[in-house]
């Protein structure tokens, strides 16, 4: 998605080997337009499933998703990632790792949200080492319901998530795949 | 709001004394019809102010102001609560206390998108006791910029948050605003 990597060349901070800051429009700050265009681009990409229900994962994914349902007309389901008082009780649960925050977390769905004949889309902003994503499948595995694919803004093609999804056959979708950072310059992948 | 009132009295569900669960279409899944509904209504209410920046808290937050933002057309920044370690470190701070949650946590946004110059409005999707909503107004405040307004999509009348902001004399639109649970049944002020 050209409009998206070009914000990326112009916005993007690489900080050391592994992080790419774009907190000027995608996870901090947020341009709405731009998210407009990721959403209809992820329509386009997955409009021929029949999704019932995205589901992606607090806090930056929630963007993403709703304005991705304003074009799939579909309701969208944000996993939590603590233990709120105001959650069912009666909820899947998963476990991710976080290599950015170091931590391991449990993230939940209430089981009112996800039932057997949905057909899940799961977006989130950023893929890496795929901790989040695989814990968000399993919360779809965990309901019976049929995960039609993963989109993704931004994946880091040098980090294994992305190739383990595929391995898994699974229909992944990422509008930018950032190669590598050669002396704080992103390079794409083609894709 | 009408429609916004109509989904509460069908879907909410009230638990105990002073909990209002309202998950099915706000704050874990999302109807993205509803939303934008929502984010329209916030235009009308606050288009006549020169908005510059929504700013709101994540996670629930995130979905309300990133769609009011497509008709606004103005950036929206989210406050993070926990340190991030891809967060700038020179940031404004403030600290919240969560009854829902009983405990004290941080807010912080990054000194680079809130400025002196921005006309900001705050969103959020509840207001009870109103610490979220004065963390964030510090935050503004901090930043030396000018609070326009606060936009909530479900005021719980019976806490003191909304009072004492409009006792500040800052200019409240809440969507929804609820006098009292009365056997399980919401009653709404009108507003």
């Amino acid at each position: 998605m050209d409009l998206l990597k070009k914000r990326i060349l112009e916005e993007g901070r690489v900080v050391g080997e592994e992080v790419l800051k774009v907190d000027s429009f995608l996870n901090h700050q947020i341009d709405p337009e731009l998210f407009q265009e990721i959403g209809k681009e992820f329509y386009n990409r997955f409009k021929d499933k029949n999704i019932t229900k995205l589901l992606t994962i607090e806090a930056s994914g929630i963007a993403i998703a709703v304005v991705a349902g304003l074009y799939f007309k579909v309701p969208v389901v944000f996993a939590k990632k603590s233990k709120s008082r105001n959650l069912d009780t009666d909820t899947y649960k998963s476990e991710v790792y976080s290599f950015t925050k170091q931590t391991t977390y449990d993230i939940e769905v209430s089981k009112r949200y996800i039932k057997p004949e949905d057909h899940i889309l799961i977006l989130d902003d950023f893929l890496a080492n795929g901790k989040a994503a695989q814990g968000l499948i399993d919360i779809v595995n965990q309901a019976g319901a049929t995960l039609e694919g993963i989109g993704i803004v931004i994946e880091k093609g040098f980090q294994k998530g992305g190739q383990q999804l595929r391995d898994q056959k699974i229909h992944l979708e990422s509008l930018a795949i950032v190669d590598r950072f050669t002396n704080g310059q992103v390079t794409f992948l083609k894709g």
